[in-house]
């Protein structure tokens, strides 16, 4: 029986990934994303309300049409974890497939949410639960299994694919992390019994895989330690204090959470994106909020808590969005003067992300830290520490794996390119067991393990 | 008679240069800037309705509230050259004092034009031209002499303020170009002469000081034939042809003139900036159009034009504003398909400035050059060469004018700190004869030569 | 009484340290460093055998000869601690003062060693202790106070010149550290202490002022875990383990030591330097080394120890000097094939040290990790943390202290420019009450607090 | 008859270029190149006296033992310039073909000499001259033509197989200069008439394909400007003056030569490469040195030159090598003072060389500019332009080629990569007809045009 790994999106850039890997007549589809970056070419892009076809032109979600030519019959749509350039086309797309979504319960919630936010399509596809360790049976000849992993959103797993040819992988995204407050660790015996049964191939997230410096992607204790330290004393002082992260980090803003904790302020999480992915995680009881803690996601409510803490605003710990300095998320607003809020001189902001490198990024980055400077404000930026494997996890991966065949991913070809160095450093030769893959191809594999 | 070096604006930053020297009891000005990048952060900055105030408090202006203290009287508020960073707040600043505006004749041109176009102050000082090579009596101590110089834009000077304690310059700013179309050369020798007399300072602007790879800044020549390279191949092509570039650069723009009149185009000089640099230009027979060109600057007049050369796409080339990529200007909004000219398969984009650094300014080019890729577009970018002397211009410049005391001006304090390294390497030394000034502090030199 | 602060090196380099405080007629100087820079300039530099004038003319010493015009009388040379740059010429240098040194123990000791390998003269300016926490009299007029601090070597102290003017601080180097193994943290509540009792003026180091990104460096708990997570691993396997950082770096030392007692692995330090500090540190009982470890210096003893380690690689933990691709140290003769010890495929080596940015380290570490590589090495970078205070932190000194004025040192004029920008952001203006000083200048001030 | 590439070297790298093109049971080889870099890794690399195996093993030369499996004859050998990455190491290779060796007349030359400078083996294979225009049969099946082409070293050709499948093209290295000195402009005309007889496949350098912000490579035209500009100058002066370029690049020392025969300053070319490239240059009438130039190439004569150059240092232009600041040669010596010739206060250097990005270039370069500088003279850097096509210069070379399949080459993954999405945004697509080939493997194509 052939197996083939047909290229769908995110081969090009990072954003809108999608995979399908077909096995004899079968079919499993991997991740249906959308790439944001294109929004901002296309500045008239209304996500909710437009048709497939003209979000494919624009780049926007990934261009699903080849799977008509593919002679095969869509068994499952699975979803590893919940970030949008993963899931963020399921309504788009997920309705021309009669297969069911398969997903951990936080991934699936965030699924349905945006289903229900479609405003175009009716999603009716059944949504299915699969935990990490746990199996399904997609076909007589594929078998689904979930792998617990960590990343940078609760309940990230890795697929694999039981098949008469072998395992195939599916590990975008990922990172190895040990010691997170709401994860346990990767489940790292299971992967090297995989590696042991046989692996045919593994389609893997590259990221990282450029960045020399970073060996090993470090753990979110590292973030914790640095967090409080940076945010003890002026939790302490009486002055206005900011924290921002992305808002899907749950396991974060645990750790803000826990060390707000320490002190008398009433945490506010305040932003619709923090708003969706932080109420379901706390209703799933992932995210433990202290008693006192409000969520507010609609403008008329976050204006109104905002206002709250203007008046006692050493009283308050504010949790927002905005932490790439996006014009229409809430820490560029407040710093843009458009809201209750006004930043004053001595308020404290911590920003727990980094820079996603993208100038346009980094140009509101800069103005929003301008803007926050020329009020007075301090500027914490250095508590952070990736959600991506390192190139050292790379490699540990692959040895721990064994895979006949690698297929990298996530990335532009600059990125496929470094991954490919490391796979070569590792035995591995481009073009004989690597494979570069542009959107739109495909790798048949014939003959097994 | 002391004579003392009053650093008013400019001195932390790029932008809203202003200085005043002030002798014996007669003080001279320089120059009344704006800082443009100031407005990002204060968005709703409307300059022509605002109050000096308001805009010396948002940082747009420079702060000359400071000057109430000076105890002397302002004899002459003089401009080397007419960039808005030198006359950008004439009409908010120069009718609180009771002098002449002095200038050469382009450069007084643009003033009053931002002065008619000024809506909350009303502005009657006298305006007086001075030329390259001439010399007026701003009062019984003070000669002031405008010596020939090159620059990105026409007819600018240097200035020499001859006193009885020796002579200062304010060099601010400029290049040293041999081989301009529209100005003669600087007069080295009357630099060397200068020299020779005596320079008690010299006050001289550090753009490029920091950039260590560009010994020498290279003529206006190199741009003519890079430019010539770039474009002969696509005039000769059936698509549409775009050049962006300065507005002010009226020297480059008639490089492009001269170059596209070996093609059948009609040239079409569009944007409200282009049309008031060059028109302002062309009336006064600096700049030498071909027959057949027009300028367009209101935005109806634009669009016309537009929808012209839509039609006949490779009859025209247009020479439009938005080379940084700022969204309201023509070049982005074509780009972004909000004119009557659409970007198509094979059209040729010729961008001759370079990304002037500054994050906005990064961000908001790569989304104009991946708009226009993605309409099918080629881009050619590398056709530029500096304004700004470059270190080993900087090491000739002191080394003919052999000043006492140097004043680093026109920077952030990294670039005035990189001018004084080069300025330490020629036998100067920070805090004897090198001086670094904030704005609103003041050089005093007492003693001549 | 008037208070003079004299420049004498490490005020336009990182390197040669030293500066002078005059309180009336009596003078304290602190710090006598080297520049090792400056040798790559001059390589026929033979430091142990050279004059002190050959020397400053190399620029590898400060140049004190200036202290012959200062009018007063050496009453002390002071050593916050034991780094090369700023204790490395005491053996040059200190002979030609007839005043005690005084140090801390650690640092002491390390001094003694310089002075005892010096060739060309000879020292014998007694020794004092003075421990964190300890005052001693230095003149009527003047009591020098040292304050527990934390840096990258033990035994730092920030030194406070108590004096009827009010207190000077020489804080140079530190960093805000709460969790150091072998280090008490800073004592914050004695620096507000003397912030409330009056801070005439500061000396402070800028290593990382121009480093944006870095609010506030990370303490050494991190990179204790950092490398606890990078090195259990690798320890456990059947392949060499070679660990290289900062000879002087005791507290890192002892981490990894802490690490390795996990494994059965019998460490040995290896190097020359290795040898010099450890082993100080381990008389003294500073560093704790496991039972088996063994710490070699002399050439022929680390070849002995690297042929025994060569035949049961899987049984030693080499700890190398060489962490900057030194071709001389121990790492990189080892990489070259210079040694008893091979490097093989599967072997494991931790650089726990960043580059420090200079081109030539950049190419040595280049070359250094290409030969690991190309060895069949796996490399592991990301474990450290700096031992410079943050932008932050010095933000936080500033606030504690509220000195009257500030004078960045310990870097060239563009990091010192960086700190005033810093220290302008706390209300301090550059030239009134921050002063920028080159090698050789001074600054007084006139009245006290 | 099927068409086969093979990657035999320089499709990792920069360095030890060598392809092969089987046509039927016809082999074509093209380039013997070495890769210097590679010798830092290994230091007592002796080229001379090293034999091919080792030379492979250490990743010097090009591992050619492939071609054993290769079923077909070598029926040519062909270089199409004179770099050494790409003649190299024709003496360590060449006889192991039986056939004759193919370049241009200055190609040939440099040829010669290396083979006569080689210890190791005799190589005998007939030599044939092909000039750019000309053709030549190399088997029934295949003729090989050279066309005329602008590189940076004379007598650079571009190479087309004519075959019944079409015409392959070996275009390693290349730039399109319309304006240079001892070349004709490319053959544009024939290049475009190739495009329309059908190209089968390029293989084609991408040295600059990652350069986003060079459009378009300069011509040398503006090379002479800039040098001109500079040097008029300094040859003026009563100083010492040196320039520095590359040895092989006879274009750009014809220039210097030009600008120099305006003054009075007798030329001395100094150095061991410089003797080898120039004099071989101008024996064969490409070079037009001035009548009192001299060159010098051993160290006994380059001394006794360089110290009359001292004594009378204003009447000398030494030309030298050692632009990159490599240790051993003419430049760095005489910055470390071991030379006769001393640099003092005043003398001015040229470099006309870009650091060719390696961390070891910028680290020498480094230390070569401050020592230069330590010694007083003046540096000027920015006279260069490239050598190799930009990215413009690429979409230019595809349009009139229009082949079917290309092969990037001559670089790492990350270039071969960048080139790949030039390609893409013409049309072309990797794996389809854009081929990234790794050292050891081949692309068949199969059926021609």
């Amino acid at each position: 029986m052939s197996v083939e790994v047909i290229a769908i999106g995110g081969y090009e850039e990072v954003g809108k990934n999608m995979s399908a890997v077909k096995v004899g007549d079968d079919v499993v589809i991997f991740d249906m994303g959308i790439h944001l970056d294109r929004i901002h070419i296309h500045e008239d892009t209304d996500i909710a309300r437009m048709h497939s076809l003209d979000l494919i032109e624009r780049g926007v979600i990934p261009d699903d049409t080849l799977m008509k030519e593919v002679d095969g019959k869509v068994r499952a749509i699975v979803f590893t974890h919940g970030h949008l350039d993963h899931i963020g086309a399921v309504a788009k797309l997920a309705h021309r497939y009669e297969a069911p979504i398969i997903a951990t319960p936080y991934t699936l919630a965030l699924i349905e949410r945006t289903i229900k936010a479609e405003k175009k399509f009716t999603v009716t596809n059944p949504l299915q639960v699969l935990n990490p360790g746990e199996k399904c049976q997609i076909s007589p000849d594929i078998t689904l299994e979930f792998i617990q992993m960590t990343h940078s959103i609760p309940q990230t797993a890795m697929a694999a694919l039981h098949t008469s040819e072998g395992i195939i992988i599916y590990s975008n995204d990922f990172k190895f992390d040990n010691y997170q407050l709401l994860s346990p660790p990767p489940n790292y015996s299971r992967l090297k019994e995989l590696g042991r049964k046989g692996v045919l191939a593994v389609i893997v997230d590259t990221t990282r895989a450029s960045e020399e410096g970073e060996a090993k992607t470090h753990s979110e204790k590292i973030a914790r330690i640095m967090l409080k330290d940076i945010m003890l004393d002026p939790l302490d002082e009486k002055n206005g204090m900011l924290v921002t992260t992305f808002s899907s980090h749950i396991e974060r803003i645990q750790a803000i959470c826990n060390i707000a904790k320490e002190s008398d302020r009433q945490m506010l999480l305040l932003g619709r994106s923090m708003e969706r992915f932080c109420s379901i995680a706390e209703n799933m009881g992932i995210l433990k909020l202290p008693a006192t803690a409000s969520i507010y996601g609609s403008p008329k409510a976050v204006n109104k808590a905002l206002a709250r803490a203007e008046e006692k605003r050493s009283e308050y710990l504010l949790v927002t969005t905005g932490h790439q300095g996006e014009p229409d998320a809430l820490l560029p607003r407040i710093a843009g003067g458009k809201t209750h809020f006004n930043v004053r001189n001595g308020d404290n902001v911590v920003i727990s992300a980094p820079i996603i490198p993208n100038p346009m990024n980094v140009a509101n980055r800069n103005l929003l830290e301008r803007r926050l400077k020329s009020s007075g404000a301090r500027i914490f930026t250095n508590a952070h520490v990736s959600g991506h494997a390192g190139r050292e996890d790379h490699r540990d991966f692959i040895r721990m794996l064994n895979p006949m065949h690698i297929i990298p991913s996530h990335g532009s070809l600059e990125m496929l390119a470094s991954y490919t160095e490391l796979a070569e450093e590792e035995g591995y030769k481009l073009g004989n067991n690597i494979h570069i893959l542009r959107n739109g191809q495909a790798q048949v594999f014939n003959g097994g393990v």
